[in-house]
């Protein structure tokens, strides 16, 4: 076969350079690459990554003594697996993560599973300077049965490729501030009636939480370089800055929100080692950037509870958040903005045996 | 619902400070929590974590091939399980880990095994000063079906929450310098008739060591951050000196030494590649401190030796040392301190091929 | 029994101090210790140690529209497996890793499977100095059917013991430069008529890809050390260089050529997400060493296309190089050499959707 001549730019040609803000449409629909059987190997590396320590997803015996055939993988691993897959997609060109809303577990992902995600565009609005724009996306991870295991909405500042393409019609979803009790799923089978307590960890159970209560977690783990970049590509995320030190100019690598999210996450057993299930994401903000060396600490407060159908199943509506220094439970400064330690206040409903 | 009025010191409600030694009574019983359910996951990190070649844990094949059902988890990796889960109710005030006894390895562990550890408190006496004491403690690891897996004793010094306290009357168990070959536990259908030499990697059997014969193993590994706090989390081991800068004074971490007695395992592989399954563990220390950056080593002696009634299978007492430095063998000072550069001094009973 | 008394130079008898050129003779057949059965966790820290994406790899569903019974692990982990096993038989003495040839992957390995290695001495020639020789090998992995899943020939440096051993007659291989397209074996099965390019990332096909084409693949990784030294230890490569900040003059720890070739391959990724399957290694050259703290990128060239007989495989011979710093299309230096910032220079077969 003959030698063609080298074209000038052929990395144009073949490789993803990600979606501008002008390339998305209220209405498109994205089939994200790369499905993801997950494995005991997914299991073992998210708690080998985090101090997870919630018995559901630590052991079979637990998770059957609560109706569940198997110990499902980490509900934050489920997200992480169907958020990596948007990032070719819908981040690539991001300048930033601005929020989340409306986000439900629906099915436990078990090992065997494999996990695909799609993405509708709900809302799209050009900045006024105009140079960015926020692209709106509701986000479904589906298994091999086609089953829905989870959805979120997330928005996100995208660059504009050419700042004199026209602005669109904005649209900008009605999303509410949490979801209800009512919107939540409970895992079928799913029954707290015969809850170990011992085996759990910890003895309190849904009525020993009040609303407006808060609690330090205490502990602290000071993150690293090779823990966080391997967490970000087990979830086969891709994002430049996570990897690459020359990505930045001040050479760092800025960890990934979901790291923060599931360290924190993690830490809060200690207090909250019977919030078992997560099952509803309302809202989250990474309200610093996260680098390693940081120290991540964490602290809660209940927002809620509700009660479920569910046989000995409570709900509780909870603030997680997570700092690399300060005092707990300080969350914003005089001006309403966030405290310069704040990395993530994240609002979520969990289950728990009432 | 309404919001309740914060708590002035939320975090002593909810959190786990750990017991003191006035806590602590013979003869209570503590059944550790969170329960893990083990798989081939945890057999690979064990792999990546380090450089582990027994080829009885590597290979189904070979596994079957000395009569058992598959290749088990590592006897260490166990051990490390069930020990993590002690760290919440033993030594998370503990001052000092101060010695191991009456170990022994009861039934291999598979991938799909669930593990739970139980505690006896079987000694306490508080120290002259008044401020800490020393715990005995027997612990169980039990599988799913409730059959004894592994237990030990260890003996810990814990801080006393009020130096005022009473002391408690001392009861100080008497424990065996060793385990004697009639207390070993050898595996249901072991059998080294059929033992492969070549895919074990050494020729040596058990006729070819000798009491008092010292084998330096001669490789080293540097040690992370990263990689010695994954092996710790993966065993679910809360100790906040592990993990967080700001625990300690100097600003670091204090590496698990149970990551030091795998990595010196591992490395005893040049030299003891068919010592393959460590069934007795007589007495250990940890001499000194480990610390990222340090290099580990490790050389071995052989203690005793003797043979067991399954086909094929003898057994070898060694001492198994790990160094961060120095030459090999040297393991006390004149003044009969462990030398500076010893991090472990550890006696365990093995078994290997006649 | 009694103490014996200590031998003076007890680690020569019992650890392996490898094997020296004066040690090889062609013809010989070494049995490589240490057989291993991978399982979920091999294939999940793959995916968590490199940016690795390739549908075929990731997917069990995917994997099964493309004809195979589940998603096998990633050709190049089997390599590394099979290499591993050989280090402490050919290369523990060695002085450089000189190349590749005749690499093919015969059969997909899954988890559940166990792989040994074995290698034929097929050339010796000791160099004009007298202190070194070159070792050819062809290495053959088999699994636990004693199916053959992969081979290939490679050469080494190696020290000699006594410099004064008489040099052998010598005998090098004639060994092709490239592998032809019938030489390869495409997997049974193997059917890309129904391929999901979707799914897979990338919309570029057998047809879209012209020899002579250059792909500069733009991500980039820093390495870190818990990385790489985690990597090399998962496939049970044993050279101290890796592992041991004393075993080079400099105190840096040299990073394992497969690390590399991964890491890059992973990276490819990007312009080559429909080359899934790598079924021969036409030649390899670690080009200079990588070190941590490296950031690591990777271009392709498309040297040849072919087609096959198997429903919708097409083949593409593609080079891929390895950087660590540079401009992208740039392999050598006006005097022929390869330039400072090149890590790898691969020559390799893959199967791609026509």
């Amino acid at each position: 076969m003959s030698v063609t001549t080298t074209m000038t730019k052929p990395q144009a040609v073949k490789t993803n350079a990600g979606r501008f803000f002008e390339d998305y449409r209220v209405g498109m629909v994205m089939d994200h690459a790369v499905p993801r059987t997950v494995s005991g190997g997914e299991r073992a590396l998210y708690h080998a990554l985090y101090p997870a320590r919630h018995a559901l997803y630590s052991s079979d015996q637990f998770a059957q003594n609560c109706g569940l055939p198997f110990s499902p993988l980490d509900d934050m691993a489920a997200f992480h697996v169907v958020f990596g897959k948007t990032v070719p997609d819908v981040s690539l060109n991001a300048v930033a993560n601005l929020g989340y809303a409306q986000g439900r577990w629906l099915l436990p992902v078990y090992a065997g599973d494999t996990l695909r995600s799609r993405s509708e565009v709900i809302g799209v609005k050009q900045n006024s300077n105009g140079k960015t724009g926020v692209v709106y996306v509701r986000t479904t991870g589906l298994n091999q049965r086609d089953e829905t295991v989870m959805e979120y909405v997330r928005w996100v500042m995208v660059r504009k490729r050419d700042a004199d393409a026209p602005a669109p019609e904005p649209v900008v979803p009605d999303l509410p501030k949490a979801l209800t009790v009512s919107d939540l799923v409970v895992p079928s089978g799913l029954d707290f009636s015969n809850y170990d307590f011992d085996q759990a960890g910890e003895a309190h159970r849904w009525g020993d939480y009040q609303v407006g209560e808060q609690i330090d977690h205490v502990d602290g783990v000071t993150i690293e370089e090779a823990e966080h970049m391997m967490a970000t590509r087990l979830w086969q995320n891709t994002a430049k800055v996570h990897f690459d030190t020359s990505a930045r100019p001040d050479g760092s690598r800025l960890i990934y929100g979901g790291h923060v999210i599931s360290m924190a996450r993690a830490l809060s057993f200690n207090g909250l080692a019977n919030a078992q299930m997560v099952v509803g994401l309302n809202a989250g903000a990474h309200a610093n950037p996260c680098l390693a060396g940081d120290t991540v600490r964490a602290w809660s407060e209940v927002l809620d509870k509700a009660e479920t159908a569910a046989p000995g199943v409570g709900a509780l509506r909870l603030r997680l958040v997570a700092t690399k220094g300060g005092a707990p439970f300080n969350l914003r400064t005089d001006d309403g903005k966030y405290a310069p330690e704040v990395l993530l206040d994240l609002d979520y409903w969990v289950l728990i045996p009432v």
